[in-house]
């Protein structure tokens, strides 16, 4: 018997049972990334349902009771639980199965539905987006089912299938069946971590507000030969208004737009600047070497504690291939605002219709349509499952994990905290490389198997904590 | 014997075979305008042979000789000639038989290629552009060929294919066959008049140069939610260059932009004032009220002999349905630029680059890609074949024409006038709401009469006047 065996033979069942099925873990990851459940596209609808039944079947499969596929308006939610340990706390896992378009297939090293393993890294998307990361919590609860017969708490997961279309009918369905997420606490796995022995547990999210501006001049397009230089042109009073929108290093000139903005305390800024990524490595991982935002603050802050104004795309004018020669009619820009803390969506979104309705010309309309708005969240570090997640990272990668302040936006956790006021914890096992939304989306299975070891001592470190 | 007839029996032979043929030249044009010649659009490339084919067979038909059609690398050129007028002057016809897409069908109260007579208008694309006004020469030889067996003077037609494109191989065609298009005047109705009851002889075109700049910054698309605040927006940065382009009146910024823009004496400016569309006009047929444009000047002014920069296009982000959180790692625009008298395009092209290449930010590259570009053209109104142009107009309508400037840009009559040397002259039989380009494009019938009668006179005062 060597010291391996040996340290192996000491792991806690739980552990030892993932030792010993890395690769059949795998090998069922694999067939759930196969389904191509682009919730996006109608012509993968059957696609998505398979893919839930697949899934609902795989819950019953590890011991999950009272498994269900709850129809909704949209794709079905996937529902299951283990509700045997009487007084303990309950959790409640969060996870999609729908995952994004593939993109252009010829971008990717190997097809996007054919999960394959390369190096340590399985390739597919949905990897890590977040049937991967889901993963993590599914062969958790089957690692302690089969060895010990119980969990060490209650558990409910809510597998959804609409994440990536803005989980459109989730709220809904919860209203409605309350009884599906009522629980002590949440855990939601769906972001990176720092690196691959850097855990990280996520605590603030920007908030987003999603607009279109359209400006509307002209009833029909017009030739630009015969009247360029005597009607005023749609798309370029929107080129004037969205450059007046932000000054040259991105600081934003809407009045009002920074006086709710929550200022972090010098001891926050120490803190972020010695535990957080560098300018220079969100340089990197935006692959580019030019620093650029707001003055003051470093790129880690610009783009997590400080909002941001994107204009994400404008229409205008002929798209096609060639030159169409017009005063197009009308043009549209989206703009992404995201949010730090203490600005609310909403009195943002005033602030922002009342800005561009000054600047544009009488010649022109203007109109602001709100296309989508979620708040920031941020999770006190004190609450239980918090701690116990901490534990469960130090457990199982050997280290602890560093605070991260993310700033994308999870809608899902606003609903978890402030509608449904469960305390979530945001438990991430992707990479900064597990290309996310993009080409050759991956997983990086040491950090997967981390990430079932984690599980496993989380709901063991729940049981201890409780869940105040 | 009634008062009509008396004065009909008083016409010359070939007005009055025009007055005893009238249906079926328009029965014949719907015939030609049954093939949907679209030159841009690959699937009718059979149409648009089989369209070539018709015409060629038509000028046969009419008496033309030497009637061919010449392949080019795009789409065929028609040619015929009547050449036996020894010691006379030759006129080129030049027309094109090729149309514009139809657009949506469901904009066109008859379908586009089902030509069909309502009032007195004929509907269907090309029915003006540019099939019907082609077709005022064609049956004016028609009609000299089949009363006198002769025509007054030389004639030579060349019908192009690709004006819709471009006129993409022209050039190269007519330095490889010269004689088909030597000739003392070339005639070119591809324009409209002021009214049916108001003719006009265009004696200027701006020049046109388009052009695509492109901003690049990050090497990939990045996440809005991730990035947001701390890369530079390629998109922004485009939107602050196009806002920058000019102020919010229309006037250029770009330095020396108007250093070499004829200014137009007070003689001139009071003509324009007097025979031209007033302001009112100008924006009737754009469909708006609002007045704008460069301080000091006239609608009319400001689109004919003042240049104008129009951004027509702007192709950045996500473009089709929903949204896509992210930076965009480039961003287009198509600027088309109209150019006043004593502009050079090659000139303005140098400024406009060392301008936006002065205002972007050392984070973006910006590239700047000319599509295409065209002098602005005018045609001097003592030129015999300009008088006999006039001459026509008021025998026909039984008013002179008056001299329009027009804002839009026809590539062939530089090519005419610069390239190949021939004084040519602008006589137009469309009218302002012909709606060229667009849906239920139409030819009024009486003015089409009219043109054929104006035809048949030029080609009489020609032979009077010859030349010079």
């Amino acid at each position: 018997m060597d010291a391996r065996s040996c340290c192996s033979t000491r792991k806690p069942p739980p552990e030892a049972y993932l030792d010993r099925h890395r690769q059949r873990f795998v090998r069922e990851l694999r067939e759930f990334i196969r389904f191509p459940s682009v919730s996006s596209d109608p012509q993968h609808a059957a696609d998505t349902r398979g893919c839930a039944a697949w899934l609902a079947h795989h819950l019953r499969a590890i011991g999950l009771e009272g498994v269900r596929i709850w129809r909704t308006a949209g794709h079905p939610v996937v529902c299951g639980h283990w509700l045997r340990a009487a007084g303990r706390p309950t959790v409640l896992i969060y996870g999609h199965y729908d995952v994004q378009p593939a993109g252009s297939p010829g971008e990717w090293s190997t097809p996007p539905f054919e999960p394959t393993v390369r190096g340590d890294r399985l390739y597919g998307r949905g990897a890590a987006d977040d049937k991967g990361q889901m993963f993590t919590h599914l062969k958790a609860i089957e690692s302690w089912l089969r060895t010990s017969g119980a969990l060490p708490i209650n558990v409910k997961c809510l597998l959804e299938g609409e994440e990536e279309v803005g989980s459109t009918h989730l709220a809904a369905f919860l209203a409605e069946h309350r009884e599906a997420a009522v629980a002590d606490a949440a855990v939601v796995s769906d972001m990176r971590i720092r690196g691959p022995d850097a855990p990280s547990l996520t605590e603030s999210l920007r908030g987003a507000l999603s607009l279109e501006v359209t400006v509307s001049g002209p009833q029909t397009d017009l030739h630009s030969g015969n009247f360029g230089g005597a009607i005023e042109n749609p798309l370029q009073v929107l080129c004037a208004v969205v450059a007046g929108l932000q000054d040259r290093r991105g600081r934003i000139a809407i009045p009002g737009f920074y006086d709710r903005v929550r200022q972090l305390g010098a001891h926050a800024r120490a803190e972020m600047a010695a535990t957080g990524p560098s300018d220079r490595d969100i340089l990197a991982d935006a692959g580019t070497t030019w620093s650029w935002g707001e003055p003051g603050y470093t790129a880690y802050e610009r783009t997590t504690v400080r909002p941001a104004l994107t204009v994400t795309a404008i229409r205008g004018g002929h798209q096609g291939d060639g030159v169409s020669a017009i005063v197009p009619a009308r043009a549209s820009a989206m703009l992404d605002v995201r949010l730090a803390a203490d600005q609310d969506p909403a009195d943002i979104d005033r602030l922002c219709r009342r800005f561009v309705a000054r600047i544009v010309p009488p010649s022109a309309t203007i109109s602001v349509r709100t296309l989508f708005s979620a708040p920031p969240v941020s999770t006190p570090r004190a609450r239980a499952a918090v701690q116990a997640a901490r534990a469960a990272y130090r457990a199982a990668f050997g280290r602890a994990p560093t605070f991260l302040r993310i700033g994308g936006t999870i809608p899902v956790v606003h609903l978890l905290e402030r509608k449904l006021r469960i305390p979530t914890v945001m438990m991430g096992f992707a990479l900064p490389d597990s290309n996310l939304h993009g080409p050759d989306e991956n997983l990086h299975l040491p950090t997967f198997f981390r990430g079932v070891g984690t599980s496993i001592h989380f709901l063991r470190a729940m049981a201890r904590r409780g869940a105040s």
